[in-house]
């Protein structure tokens, strides 16, 4: 938060901004992942907290580029937006904007696709069957970007979304994924986390909770806020 | 159009209302359908043409209650309006709207909903196994207050979207719902109707085309205005 009124002060006086020359990927929002024609599966992510940091970010002088699936969120003023629906379209547009310097992993993507999209609706005859949905296994975005190589951002975060064990599950991803930090944050329905205006984050870094850096409940707009300063720092 | 005109001219004189003393329920929007804590299926139901629906008959005089999905829409003036998730909630809502005179189900009702909603997130937890989506058949709301019995609206009436074979779908659906009147949609991805501002209307009202009514392509609050005028024609 020090650093964060820091930055706003500079940045009313003009001075260069901290994360000038710096490239940005941000990805926000829910992808849709199509069923047939008019249905789809979706999640209640708003993107509210991947659009603050696009916006955060840009305002401390990064060149940012947002890849958003649907919401209903105003573009964040001085961002690149590329939209998206489905999972593998956000992997396109991420992968379109690499190189880059940081990558936040904001969207809430679909781990799993239908694996047949009709190419007509469903349709439900009076015969009472029932269909199946098969799904398939979505492409990985934070575990592909976070795989070493000349294309790899400096520095790859991912949120873990979860509704149980928060810490636990969120540290054993950053272990699977090979990101470098997580934001990890309660989603469970009593929260009003998903679609809501707050968070509550703890950023782990390390493979035990020595590193662990847990922040007060704010809204996302100080979360992003928050996140910006701990990028700063760690570039500096 | 001419009776829609009329209805507007005699609103402007102050004079009687067409549907004054008659009760209207309509449904609107998708319904979502949870998967476990955070995910959804839903549709590409926008809901503009159920809250135009609700608007044109509550000028009109009617006292209208609507039953909608979640929409980004405001609410129609001069209307109740009850917000539901689920189809099974939406059941819920419209029966404890009856006994109404009229009844207009332009929701995209999910005809299925997942057999067993997950209490928490479902998970990767990397093993590659893929997880089966079952699902249950929903109620069938259009085909429920059709039904003959004390609680029947004098007039019922459904939408048909159709991605192909539009009228046959359509007058398939009426016999087998029970209800009055179908409007029947085409919503194939090229034409642009779900979730657009248009709509190109055929009214189904008998078992063969002889009495079918094709309505002009026209804005969805062109298409309310010529219901409800139809509406008023079928009271009059």
């Amino acid at each position: 938060e020090i650093i964060a009124s820091v930055v706003d002060f500079l940045e009313q006086q003009g001075a260069p901004k901290p994360l000038a020359g710096k490239k940005a990927v941000v990805t926000s929002g829910p992808t849709h992942e199509p069923i047939d024609p008019v249905r789809y599966i979706a999640n209640r992510s708003s993107g509210k907290q991947g659009h603050a940091i696009a916006e955060a970010l840009a305002q401390a002088g990064a060149d940012v580029t947002l890849v958003t699936g649907p919401v209903t969120l105003p573009d964040p003023a001085g961002v690149k937006v590329v939209r998206i629906e489905t999972a593998r379209e956000m992997l396109g547009a991420v992968q379109a904007a690499l190189p880059a310097d940081i990558a936040v992993c904001a969207a809430a993507v679909a781990d799993w696709r239908t694996a047949d999209e009709a190419g007509q609706k469903l349709k439900k005859d009076g015969s009472g069957v029932i269909p199946d949905l098969k799904l398939s296994e979505n492409p990985d975005i934070l575990a592909t970007i976070s795989k070493s190589g000349p294309m790899r951002p400096g520095l790859v975060i991912g949120f873990a979304a979860e509704t149980e064990n928060v810490t636990d599950h969120a540290r054993a991803k950053r272990a699977r994924k090979g990101c470098d930090w997580i934001l990890a944050n309660d989603v469970a329905p009593a929260t009003g986390t998903f679609g809501g205006d707050d968070n509550e984050i703890c950023l782990i870094s390390g493979d035990d909770e020595t590193t662990d850096e847990r922040w007060e409940r704010q809204s996302k707009t100080g979360v992003a806020r928050a996140l910006r300063a701990r990028i700063i720092k760690h570039f500096s």
